[in-house]
């Protein structure tokens, strides 16, 4: 065993470390406010090749490990949680298609989703198929050499202000094996955008409706498969599991770094807040989960580079954990700024607001206790 | 021993619910997009005697008791939490000058304050004196028949909207007792509001910062004696912690009330929400816990009807108990709602945001805790 | 409301104290450690009244309420939780015989019952039916005169050095309505008793298998009609549960007591332990965790007495949240003490494996959640 | 980043599987029943290297690195934590001989300790030094070639069963520098051992007060140099830290092995308990925490083998975490036994008696808290 990060890996951190902080955090509290999508920083973030992180290199990609792009994604989330957010959903979408796409397709969208030239949304939930993507209705009629699809998709991330999009929709019968993927071009008509949600959080990102009126969708841009899409997405979010799991963890650490400060300038009673016992043991109790989610982290990242048989559940573990937990160090670094933590002029209140998000997406909290119960209970199983 | 409301209390306990479905509940997720101050309803609320509920009867209030109290503001904040969290401010400055001011000074804001035609501020927290109350700085000098005050408050509520200030100021030497309570139009000359702060939540009301540059005084409007302002002002904060964990039982209630309505009409995986075991589960983890904050609330506003010399205590306990229960609730209903609990169409996100600065003011949890361990450790002291 | 105790209860709860202190407390250890049953002091509870707490008064118990009872009881409790938890048991036993008994069996049982002379364990669980107390399959055969009685009890309270036994069993078909309840004398030809199980704690009362073969118990010996069996035993299990959490009130309270003197007289680092303010967070939050735990009890036994609708949701959540917190304080308790909390020589570790159980009978908290679900789900439910 | 076992360490785990299920798990029960130190067994596990893990190879120990300690001590705790336990203790002296001991001494005692047939007690703890070990009384005054030896020492492991004793000492002033460390016979003249302590768990190993009236110790059994006793003792620390954490760990997945097996055997209302979806909840967090607490206990075992310099912080965390998360998943399985995990015919309630106290020794997880905490607030400290 070795916990110690590679040289190259080293490098990467920097890298992603020094984004952050001139890219992102002197931005991220105007972006919140806006409700800014910040292209030019995302395209600035694929210039840097972190917009295909495990695209494999073949495909023009920097072909990482998940592990790799988790240490790069907690950088990042220490800048802005909700960009680095959208950024491992375009990751997502970039590797999906060149990993299950033709080379027709990805001779399409490939480059431009590397570079982030065009940024890409991820469209499988739906307003009656959230924690149950396998009942989604949207459907993909092959008509000769096109797809068809009509349906309507709900909280896709970037909607509106993205180039592709990746659907799950259903080509076959019921269930899950009845669903395949399409990759499209988000600017294809008959597709309608909603208005943009106003939500809690992830204000840098905007969440639309999706709908989709008899939209032509060549049938070569299909991803792997008809019926293989939710296996695809299922891949898909093992992958996004790990990656918002690591933007809580950047987000946290952000929380406790400032906490950490403040406790050190802020006086009370004549005393700096450091010198307050019960909050040191705060303090340590939030460093000591935060450290064990990142070990968890990045542990099940390692079991998905692997392909360990385990590693879905591994994912789920990771995911739990590192949400409740990334969430609950913000919670209580805004606590421990009181009053100020509340007002919008310091970041305690955005980095609860756009942690709370990660423990409902990719699978809500609940799902992955079913997803981790269902492994330990499964017959014949060992230890986890 | 006896747990059931009288039907008198019953009596207004309908009448705050009334008030709050039809006056607070429709507008509230307005408001709080808008930041909107809604002083006509203050005043309508005002007209119903909710502004005065716990100023005697002598001086035009409702005469209730701090428990009576309770229930009605445990009622309204299911309409409105932040509005109803400014009503309990209102009424404590509205008690504090009945009980201490002189009968000139009553009869100058007396009636307004009753009728909720001049809405109250209350001006004790400053960027210094936090949770340390006692170090506050500004400063009332005594010159001929005037107070002249000079100084910084913070994080005041509906500042730059309120028509009468009190305010904590030192009139003598450092410590508690060198601070008094001064009643105040708040359109003196000298009187500086600061931008309106942008907050996570609380949003009906504005937040300014109060700057007093030898702001003149009449003398007669101290409230009791010089040196009695910090008494005075933990008086008040006995009352104003039931208050606002009053506003948390019933924020939590409504959280309780929506997220049960949801589990019986959403389905996933072909079932109502509702039979999902585990979801059950949490919401009877929700109301059992809510059912004790609340007793424990209504115990503390019980012992401070009685002068109980462990009220304090008990009032520490309801504030720091049913605020961080209040939250939970809130943050678990979120959940069960899912995507849709984080977006703004639907109240939960706004209930979080809401309860969160609940277990910050009036005395962090924090500060709780170390007035509930003194006394327990307190020399000769009983069990509580 | 009125959270007051009147003068006639602050005169029972001294009672309980006096005896708590004195004939309880002092011998605790002992009966632990040697596994005693001290069946004289039980008698000596029963002289005082003890045995018989919210029997009627007509049929020679003190005719209290259950709030009066559960006052006692956790009072009693201070002293030795597992010797007032056994007292509980008899005292269901004897109201279950007193309200449901013809006037010739409580001319048989009554006034051993009433006074102690005659101890009374409970058989309601059985190997495999012990959250799921409607499928007990002992089987009471009605036989001209006589029902036979024969089948397989477990975790009997008492059994072996008990007079008197209640026993559900089924006189019917499957489910809860085909059984019955019969109360006999622990002598009965054709019953067996285990050996005395090793438990964690409890170790004051013994607790054995109770197997009846084909005994006989005279037909006029059934508790209300035949099938009320479990409607009865439900009807007592309400109760049951407001006496367990009352009994984990009492322990808690001691363990608080304790933890409060420790920390007063051990130094370390040169500081007394209630100097350091972490620990002082931790007893806060003790007490506070406590106190509404103990409104908790009072209001549903409350609602208990006054047979309030919702009083079996009231008296699961009691039971279910004052025993969780029960635990938890004895738990930290413990911690305070370091070292010596582990060890027999002091009485925290004791309180710890004695409430332990009280998570588990008399429906385990799972239950109580299930129980609490239900009813907020029901169709047309209210608040609670 | 690696988190693959390599195949040595396959190797050893399932060695240590296989002891632990063969020597240990049918005998834990009954060693905890009748307080039974299992001395051949120590034997036949010192046989195999378990005595001497980390001591070096070219003491004749098997070289281990902390890391690989884990792996092993984990296991072994799966059959009996509390053997198990002592088994670290026993390691720790036997590495601290071999570390800071002259050959002279280690030729003396090496050979036995590292074989097992001289066990060892580890003297530290005092009656008013717990926490604060730096406080400590017992003095070794040097007398021509001898120390003489003069104090008590409480709460020690083994005590009365053991051959060898390293003792801390004041050899010179107040505070940690007038610390050493010494190494003894345990049977020297002038020892003697107090009463078997009645411990609430850990009942395989004797724990005994040894107080030292003028023992003479040859001056050369000093254990470095002069003062250099608390640096030693601190050494240690990290080490045991990690070794108890094992415990915890193994032990918990014992629990969680059997409530999983249980769930799927037990049926209550007609279903498997695995089928209901609260309990497979509390068997997913179970799960998750212990794997999250295993990589964190890991992750500290690897910075202590490479002497990191925030090694100890993380030891501490380490610690903190598993012991918690231990006891937590101990109690859980408990709780999904019900009444079965009362009662000593089930291992669950001593897996919680049993994991209680590594919560409080090796350094209370209160004062783990205050070491991250000053490690964190340090000036000029990075991340952790």
């Amino acid at each position: 065993m070795d916990f110690e990060l590679s040289d190259e890996q080293r490098a990467f951190v920097e890298l992603a470390e020094g984004f952050a902080r001139h890219e992102l955090e002197p931005h991220a509290a105007a972006w919140d406010k806006d409700h800014h999508f910040p292209v030019d920083v995302l395209q600035h973030a694929g210039a840097l090749g972190f917009c295909a992180l495990y695209t494999p290199e073949a495909a023009g990609g920097l072909g990482l490990s998940r592990l790799d792009a988790s240490l790069i994604f907690e950088r990042l989330a220490m800048g802005c949680t909700s960009t680095t957010a959208f950024l491992t959903i375009h990751n997502m979408v970039t590797w999906m298609v060149a990993s299950f796409g033709t080379s027709a397709v990805w001779s399409r969208f490939g480059e431009g989703l590397t570079c982030g030239q065009l940024l890409a949304s991820y469209c499988l939930t739906e307003a009656n198929a959230g924690s149950d993507a396998a009942a989604l209705t949207t459907r993909a009629q092959r008509v000769g050499e096109h797809y068809q699809l009509t349906g309507s998709k709900m909280f896709i991330s970037g909607a509106g202000s993205t180039q592709v999009l990746v659907v799950m929709a259903r080509t076959g019968g019921t269930g899950a094996r009845g669903i395949s993927a399409l990759v499209l071009d988000a600017n294809s008509p008959g597709i309608e955008y909603g208005r943009a949600e106003h939500k809690m959080g992830w204000n840098s990102q905007p969440t639309r409706t999706v709908t989709f009126n008899q939209v032509k969708v060549p049938a070569d841009q299909l991803l792997g498969q008809e019926g293989e899409g939710f296996l695809i997405a299922m891949k898909g979010l093992d992958g996004g599991r790990i990656n918002i799991a690591s933007c809580s963890l950047g987000t946290a650490q952000q929380a406790l770094n400032k906490a950490r400060q403040y406790m050190q300038e802020r006086s009370q009673f004549g005393r700096k807040l450091a010198e307050f016992q019960a909050l040191q043991f705060t303090l340590a109790d939030m460093a000591t989960e935060l450290v064990a989610a990142r070990q968890l982290v990045r542990f099940a990242a390692s079991k998905l580079d692997g392909a360990h048989p385990d590693a879905g559940t591994y994912c789920a573990m990771a995911k739990r954990f590192a949400t409740d937990v990334g969430f609950k160090v913000c919670d209580q670094a805004l606590q421990l700024y009181g009053g100020y933590g509340y007002i919008k002029e310091y970041p305690l209140e955005r980095y609860l607001r756009d942690t709370r998000v990660h423990r409902i997406l990719e699978g809500t909290n609940e799902i992955m206790k079913l997803l981790i119960a269902r492994r330990i209970l499964a017959e014949g199983s060992g230890e986890l």
